[in-house]
């Protein structure tokens, strides 16, 4: 791409991670049933099984759009809203996805500076109209960690699950970076959904090292009636499932997923520390998890640009660098290094 | 699976193909952007538009389903009509997904005993209702070859697109076995396409060795347009997309799309040859593709299953075997003396 | 229209009825609050509940096709399927409709000489497939009385219902005429709904003399939760509601919704009678609401089009005519004439 | 409803003017085609186009909700987005209706205090993104007269054009109350709509004193190819037509159209002419149509409420009083003495 051996643009610049693909390499041996029917789908979802604790109803979908969008159309109808906050996924990324798979679901947005929703918010959002010319709420998205990389704690997710039982929403949690708020929290992966209060949970594994593919799990499985039949309905069931779910099992087993998000982590945080120092570079955002969001001069980023560095910018001067489970620390060095330059220079 | 070590029940129990997964693993070397914008993606289009020898527009989506659903939904409006073959996969196998990426086009189907369309079908829907209580026709769609293993010939296409312009129809191809046709025609795939009158092809690469993935190929660019934003949105836009679309270059320059696809054809053939001189054994359709149709008596069939083999049964009594890229001959011989020995016992 | 003072093309012909034309009068005056909370609209309600004797919720659409849509809707998910039969307005004259709405049912079609659903029908393509590939069937609607005219006794309605309740359907009630069956069949609206078992009604007015407007009746109400979010968000909550509401009041008070059904029917049974002697003329299906269907050599009926009757025709020469609230005997007579010297020229 | 004669809380609670009741009546004669295929349906499209002075497509649709969003569905496809204003009707009061009839465009909302939107705006959101994570814009909607009763000069109207056209964008007019601008105006239709550079208009016949229905009309035929279908599908096609187009035509025929509005917009000034000089009461909007917005202390709108006044209210301590064609002026001066009177209390 670049002069640089690697990019912090995006987490989705990764490629496969070793253990993923072992795993995709023992599956690719001989004839499978199609169509999940095969022992390795089983397998992957018992090992979400375990790894959650839980008897809960496991999906699997191509990528995080339809998984998100697919259990959100589960839980409410067309004439429903979804609440979430402004920084959301859903919201501005995903190319009205959850509008097309509801057939019509309107998105009620909390403005927020840090990606978290509240529970004054929805709140506010779920109690603001009752009249039948506004879509009645039905579900509140939380993403986490959040797009801004914050990591709701425990607690707040049980104020969030209160409030949405108080009014009669459910709650549906974008964990596109799940296993990143595991190891930033260090808890176990159900403190933070069924034992929390979250009803269903979409399990990011492409961000986390694997080629593609989500996991939906529904922890009631009431919700879940008749899911397979919407899945493939919307396109999304693999006729040769066992590539899409044998990297399950590869990266529960050897502890991959956990081992890949803390990585990435603390790639985060090498890089915050090297630079925190300087005056001239703000954190728009605490860093919780794989993303350092920077506030420094244009000239600066014009610098990092002219050195070849890509990465999104955002309004105000802002810039993100996410890193994954691949992120060579000495990459993240030449980062720091070019920064600090940036500065001085 | 069974005590065989192969199985014919679907070409889709096959794994991936050494020459998908080569290509694979070369693309799993450091970073590449997302979505899309990588040059593996580009390489990808580029090998199937000099395949094709035109400058068609190419995408690329997870699989069969949502491909042809998103090219569809593309021809025409909610309020339009979709003639079939009543053996078409799009009306027997995806769940409602044409009616569901569309919001709501009918399929109009036309009886079919060998799973083709006819330009009198065609005719015969089309303009048998005129009247707005009635959904218009306005797209054409084919499967080559057929559910049922036939191949339409290059004739029997540009008779069917030429009654599809004088109709103001689009013509729709779902080639999930696109590849086997080629083959079993010895035809340069631009012959059965875009030269013969197809507006649109499915490309399937699955069933012919890939993970997932299917190429979309747009003949005429205008009806793309902003085709990208409707895969985004409907979950076909893959972040890792250089795991769906470098395979595609391993098949094309290796060959192994038409290597593979002969290969299956000829394991059909042989299954044939071997049992053809079996009066009790009759062809429900002429093998031209990679499956067996046959005929055969219910207790032969039990004494198949008692065997642990698996195949589709259909009215009648039919049975289908089809074969894939990794078919070994043997377990053909094996399949074929197992049916000799049924008859005799 | 022609030389005839009236047509017996389609009940839609006719105008507004004395009582439903009364009914907006009155409702015409002064202010009235919007959105279905006048008491207009209360009390039309409240006649209903009254009519069926029981207490079920009421909804009110601006048409048939609407209001079979939003109920269909209701009752299944997009990737459920309906079972009907061939005759029925839904799948024949509605464009889509019912696709559209619930963003993508598959309408399961039982071939039907007389339009009638039978419980083997419903019961062979219900479990037909159970498979994921396939919308699972999840509603059964009926037309009473059908297409055809014919009325399913409340024998045949119990043994439907039945038979639903087994597979764990819904039963829908396309009543486009409802009033007409309740005539024929001289029983209680009850009689051949909720206590026969059908969860949903959809109640027409427009054919039975109104401007425009359909009842929608959920005899359980916990199906209908929401639903007035479903109408409005699909275009179908009127603002001036008292007038679509108002002339069931004057419909049913007076009872004209009766009256009007048996003068169509009686009317229909008059011209049966006076061509019934014709061996030239058969009936396609016996005349048991307010249809004649004959089968009529293509000349008689260039006879009666060159006396400029205007009737549909149908595939083997048939020729419908239908008799609304406002038929003119003497019409009758002089169609009967007609059809006679057809008959004799 | 309470004890005054009249209410002000929305133009919707008014009854049918005496110029459409007689239409009405007079379509109420005999029998006539259904489904717009009658002389009524043809007069009135034609009534329409000699109003506008243009040869444009004219459809009918039972309410504005269907008819704003089958016009904005058709100009835009599910992953497209639609330009309106913070107040629009379309985004605030239609619970999610133009979503559902799109399948999912999203709605891109510019804060806006009067109601309007500016070519600023519209630049603004239409360049915001330029990705397909985003949809794409295509559509503009504005309401003539906002929602706040604002009314667009023509130069407004032609600006905001401009910018469509430079950006590739659709523009939509939402006329509920498109007479009244007309009346503020003193301006010929075609002025604020095609001659100012507006795609299609949906202009509303239902506060403008019809019982129902909405006129569509598309200023550019190509843009409603195939339109009929679409409204036929959504279930917006009357099969007694006669009875929702007849009324146009006696609306246009008398002036009615004009004189209402002029009345509807005259008792708004009374209104504000006779409280303007009340320090304690402000205009939260100018008035330029029938509605008066006033911003006054809340325990002056108890005093109002204690009186039984009805009326909408807003953040802040606002209150709406919206006045109809059959206001009666000596009931807007008993609400002036009771807003004085309150004031003095």
């Amino acid at each position: 791409m670049t002069q640089h051996s690697q990019q912090f643009a995006s987490d989705n610049y990764a490629g496969i991670c070793p253990e993923a693909w072992a795993a995709m390499e023992r599956a690719n041996s001989g004839s499978a049933i199609a169509y999940g029917e095969d022992r390795w789908t089983q397998l992957a979802a018992d090992s979400l099984r375990t790894l959650f604790g839980t008897d809960c109803d496991v999906y699997f979908a191509f990528n995080g759009t339809a998984a998100n969008s697919l259990a959100l159309a589960s839980l409410c109808h067309s004439y429903h809203s979804v609440i979430c906050s402004s920084a959301a996924h859903v919201e501005t990324d995903e190319c009205g996805s959850p509008e097309f798979f509801s057939n019509g679901s309107k998105l009620l947005v909390a403005p927020s500076n840090d990606g978290k929703l509240t529970p004054e918010a929805v709140h506010r959002l779920a109690t603001g109209r009752s009249d039948i010319h506004f879509p009645k709420a039905r579900v509140v998205t939380i993403t986490q960690p959040t797009e801004t990389g914050q990591v709701y704690t425990i607690a707040e997710i049980k104020a969030l699950s209160a409030t949405c039982r108080e009014l009669g929403l459910r709650l549906h949690m974008d964990g596109a970076r799940f296993a990143h708020a595991c190891a930033t929290l260090d808890c176990n992966p159900a403190d933070i959904t069924w034992k929390a209060g979250v009803d269903v949970l979409c399990f990011g594994g492409t961000k986390n090292g694997m080629a593609a593919g989500e996991a939906i799990l529904f922890f009631d499985r009431a919700m879940a009636e008749d899911f397979a039949y919407r899945c493939k309905q919307a396109g999304q069931l693999a006729s040769k499932m066992r590539f899409l779910t044998a990297p399950w099992i590869g990266m529960l087993e050897s502890g991959a997923w956990l081992k890949n998000a803390r990585h990435a982590n603390a790639c985060a945080l090498q890089l915050y520390r090297q630079i925190q120092d300087l005056p001239e570079v703000d954190l728009l955002f605490p860093v919780q998890s794989n993303a350092v969001f920077l506030n420094a001069p244009e000239q600066m980023l014009d610098v990092l640009r002219a050195k070849e560095w890509r990465f999104y910018t955002f309004i105000g001067g802002g810039a993100r660098f996410m890193f994954a489970w691949d992120t060579d620390p000495a990459g993240v060095q030449e980062l720091a290094n070019d920064i600090r330059q940036a500065v001085s220079g």
